[in-house]
């Protein structure tokens, strides 16, 4: 997406991957947790939806936890609700690998997205010690809170405040659609985990990783269409989301002349119209989305007098992402006929490239499992760009069928998840003992 | 609306009103009592959110049976919960009058639309009562279930069953957001009214009415531009409705390349734009709008795969009502891209004309009265309409400030309103003494 990366070449790669840890990598194993995690918020046709923070994520939690202490890790909590668990390094006191994902999905949401990495991180870690190996630094895997941002917008909440992107009371007062707000969410989570060990939120002190890798579904049709089992991200474009908010006047549909009209619900037609000149881009590589629309009083009858819908716009390129989303206000305004109009930016996440560390140890253990790879962007965004100022940081791909997410057909087979999760033992086992 | 309506000259009207009769009618005791009801269901900004076959509907039918039967009159009920409160006649067996309105309200609705018909009614034939007037014929206030469709769509399933429209169980699998269907609601209601007397459903033996008339505030600028006391109402423009569900496939917003979308909403805009440019009207006399819009999964970083929007379309000329409606169905279909859509059409009135009777009587009264009244037709639909087929039917304008109703803002003063209801007063003792 943001042009052709250079391949390595294989001799700069390394090989180390030990004998033993692929087979340890339980397949199945894998497969049973996802489809465990697939009942908590299962919905017709496969999908899940688990938003962030409710009673269903509490339960997804617990059972990851479960599985995670029989595996011999310890579990911490931060106040951001981010949760760690511990696999501890021959040397306790050194910067630990950390590796994780989120587990909320979309309200019509997969079994894969988010969850998956988390999963996978953990098998990745019970792997190498179910292998009998050892790692001179401690490996975490985390879950971060509110990635997806269905429930409570935007998403990566937890990661974004974990690495001091915002402070952690910066969406104290978003509220869910039933006027619950993040804040007060966020405390009933807390309280119900009371039991959990706390820790400080963000990388102070020994908590500060020295690498941070991501697994997750590529949401793209790019490995399926050229048959590859590996994604070796080398960086995630931009993203910038607005709202948009218009407000007109309420009419009776059946009397009030047509051109006296204040309709919100026509100057939002008017205003999309004008944001899809805008952002019109031949080589199709700008993405624009109205993808929620609220209308007031949505009754057939009568003329709207308020409409708020979102704007997701995302491209890899930082010039452009920047020029064209400073343009939105000001399209808007041009569009107005009748209304007025507010545009808010929400959420704004400049295109992140990784360093070369967790990129290059990826596509070297791809290379050592014999998988094929492919060096890419990533079109949607991770936590792991947040984690981008922090350390080096990365995230491993596997195919997408037909390249769909966030919805209930999401698939990806147990075999190539495991072929994903065994990359990304060999990678988290290789930074682990640098 | 429907063009100039010739004024008919004051030497064919007749001036009937008895002398006690305008003093009879009690503004305070009418204001009051619509102050009352608007507290059943009372939102910010005076509005009133009062939905059919609810508690607070519930309610407001209980608090006017106590004034009616105070008053002396005898209640009853049909099967569609329509609400009836009888003044006997001196010849009970003769055909009554009818008069009424509803006591719904739209969901962000104000203190008058509906309610001030039924308290008018009321008021009325409490003044013929009060001013020791009898009448020939019975006189009959109704009130009739779910004029707005607000909760459970389309309007006038009161008026429309009782007036052999439709089939009294048309709208039995309609449900609310809440997944209640109107049958459910309505024998919910009727089951916590069990102890009120039942009455045969519709026109039927000594039920059909001489004449129907129902008093309502304007809904519109036109009377209030012209310092107008009373609409004398001719005739009601035609009103069709449709829904059109958009079908598309979701995608995540940040992957998935713009020109490979099925984005519901995109396509949606793609439809409005193409209803506007087949319902354009230089006259601008067409009423073409779309109030009510569902999205689904609703989500910012989701492309939408479904949406649900509403359309309704109003004209005084049948020709043209029918012309243009049924366009709507191949516009839709030619301005679609990368979606599939289905039009269903929920709603139709035509045009109606009232006979001559109950306008000119209403006309009659006005100048007995010394009030300025002005001919014209209804931009909203009303039950009156579907009392058309059955007796000589008519309405009574009172002047809405700013034209503006569905909306917390819509008002009317208790002068105006007593004016109103003066002029009902007159017509329906001149009515029920024919």
């Amino acid at each position: 997406m943001a042009g052709p990366i250079p391949r390595r070449t294989a001799s700069t790669m390394t090989n180390r991957v030990p004998p033993t840890l692929p087979a340890a990598v339980d397949e199945s194993r894998q497969w049973a947790r996802l489809m465990g995690m697939a009942m908590l918020g299962e919905i017709p046709g496969d999908g899940v939806d688990r938003a962030a923070l409710t009673l269903l994520d509490r339960q997804a939690r617990r059972l990851l936890i479960e599985w995670a202490t029989e595996a011999g890790l310890t579990v911490s909590v931060d106040e951001m609700n981010n949760l760690f668990l511990r696999h501890e390094g021959l040397e306790p006191g050194a910067a630990p690998v950390l590796t994780g994902s989120h587990m909320d999905s979309q309200p019509n949401g997969g079994r894969f997205d988010g969850i998956w990495g988390v999963v996978a991180a953990l098998e990745a870690v019970q792997a190498i010690r179910d292998a009998g190996l050892t790692t001179r630094r401690p490996i975490e895997v985390v879950a971060w809170t509110n990635e997806e941002g269905g429930r409570f917008a935007p998403g990566c909440m937890g990661s974004m405040a974990w690495s001091g992107h915002s402070a952690s009371t910066t969406w104290d007062g978003v509220a869910d659609l039933h006027g619950t707000t993040f804040r007060a969410a966020l405390e009933e989570q807390m309280a119900a985990e009371a039991d959990l060990p706390r820790r400080p939120l963000g990388p102070v002190g020994a908590a500060r990783p020295s690498a941070y890798i991501e697994a997750h579904i590529e949401q793209g049709p790019l490995l399926e269409a050229d048959m590859l089992d590996i994604g070796v991200v080398t960086g995630i474009q931009g993203s910038r989301w607005f709202v948009v908010d218009v407000a007109g006047r309420s009419d009776h549909a059946g009397t009030a002349p047509v051109s006296l009209r204040q309709d919100a619900v026509q100057e939002m037609v008017r205003i999309v119209n004008a944001l899809n000149t805008l952002t019109h881009d031949p080589a199709d590589v700008l993405r624009f989305t109205v993808g929620r629309v609220e209308v007031h009083p949505n009754t057939s009858n009568s003329v709207a007098d308020r409409v708020r819908f979102t704007i997701d716009l995302r491209h890899p390129d930082a010039d452009i992402l920047r020029e064209k989303g400073d343009a939105i206000a000001g399209t808007v305004q041009a569009a107005l006929r009748h209304c007025t109009a507010t545009v808010t930016e929400r959420f704004t996440a400049m295109p992140t490239a990784f360093q070369e560390l967790v990129p290059d140890a990826v596509e070297a253990a791809a290379e050592a499992l014999g998988l094929r790879s492919l060096r890419m962007a990533s079109g949607a965004f991770h936590d792991a760009q947040f984690l981008v100022p922090v350390c080096p940081s990365g995230m491993i791909f596997v195919p997408s069928r037909g390249g769909i997410s966030h919805h209930p057909s999401e698939y990806t087979s147990p075999e190539q998840l495991a072929a994903g999760t065994r990359v990304l033992a060999a990678t988290v086992w290789d930074l682990a003992n640098r």
